[in-house]
């Protein structure tokens, strides 16, 4: 019987999403407690990677067990097992052929950033603290750039086994709020794409953040994108600012 | 030169605030910090103590030190010397008879409940769980009688160090709202009052929770407030859902 988990993490205390040896990770996290359910070794596919840091919202997970079990059980069974910083917010059975990353469409994520001079230490994990002013019309501006398929070769790392770094972003936008709890701006960076390429979303966010402060502008980032010259682009942002937010199938 | 230091802080791996031996507490860690910069031992007095687990997002300190400093040269030595989860967010020279607790007219905090049946990752440490449904508008009834000056022995802590068990409260209200972060709902209560009683939010808080799941109800809040019988009255709520919100002057 094949499952779709969805589940939530604080990225903090994981070295991301993907097994390894030596340091705890979420796929390793839930394989030990669904082996545990399951009575012996069982494969947990995932939607996609996240890094070191990276917190998810609605991360999307498969797996297929030996019998038939109750979703509400299951997940309450699953909960049980693992850290209080994740949590499986929902179960369903799906049918055989249903796989979290290649039936996926498509996936939403969001870089938060803590905009006040003094960083907040209820965002610290969060949100990437930015004490400068940012110009948030201009960082509006910029990111229509982004929008539509491009290869993003500039905005990824150097990693080489992907077959092609064309990708389609289907939305690019820039929220401002406050935070209820330790008052303050929040800016919040959503994108949404059919796919990314690693660190695609960090890439994007540190070079709208570097046009927030006035140290990039549009000229650069369409040279970037047509060039495919990552040295043209601002520094990668860091990883505890990004959320996974929602996987499309 | 005396200083008032406005303060925020995840109460998660502090034992509290005040100072002990062994242990890491809001107290110690300014003290040391400030010491340093001082060149000698330093008193840092709070506006009052909070217990292990509770956040701030405007405490507030005093400190004499013997040399003219800048404010904002000071906050930045600050901030430079203590831990991440706990911010300097604002430095004032004030008069030498100021003191945050002597001269503190009032505080305000928020006892804040994560009410969904899952728990989410991102207010594990700042929001109580409560799984069961809540129903607000008894919440909100039961709330008033809280409003006023009473003894309020049924609502606090065996503690025999305080003159008076009267306090006036002067607000209670209950929001709810949509987290941003994690999607869920959350249920606020706001406290105000010219001073507390150990445990007292918690107390409150733990007695409208109960009236919330329809385990209590209007008339025992008022009889325990009468009596000052403890045994009347619901479980204090944990400490991690309170956050000191602001000290009035």
């Amino acid at each position: 019987m094949n499952f779709k988990l969805t589940l939530q993490y604080d990225g903090t205390d994981f070295h991301g999403w993907q097994m390894q040896a030596g340091g705890r990770t979420v796929q390793g996290e839930l394989t030990r407690a669904l082996s545990l359910i399951e009575g012996s070794e069982v494969v947990v596919h995932g939607a996609g990677r996240t890094d070191a840091g990276v917190h998810a919202e609605a991360q999307v997970a498969c797996v297929t067990m030996g019998r038939e079990l109750s979703p509400e059980k299951f997940r309450a069974a699953i909960n049980g097992n693992i850290g209080r910083d994740v949590r499986i917010t929902e179960v369903e059975i799906v049918p055989d052929d249903f796989h979290a990353r290649f039936s996926a469409r498509g996936k939403s994520y969001c870089y938060r950033v803590f905009n006040e001079r003094i960083a907040s230490p209820f965002w610290a994990r969060y949100a990437y603290h930015e004490p400068r002013p940012l110009n948030v019309e201009a960082m509006r501006e910029a990111g229509r750039l982004f929008i539509g398929e491009h290869d993003w070769t500039a905005f990824s790392s150097a990693q080489t086994d992907v077959r092609t770094r064309v990708r389609k972003v289907t939305e690019l936008s820039i929220g401002e709020r406050l935070s209820a709890r330790g008052r303050g701006r929040l800016v919040e960076i959503h994108v949404s794409a059919d796919g990314f390429l690693r660190y695609m979303v960090r890439s994007i966010a540190g070079a709208l953040l570097a046009t927030g402060r006035g140290e990039t502008d549009e000229r650069a980032i369409e040279r970037a994108i047509e060039s495919g010259e990552r040295i043209l682009v601002a520094a990668t942002a860091p990883a505890h600012g990004l959320t996974l937010v929602k996987v499309h199938y």
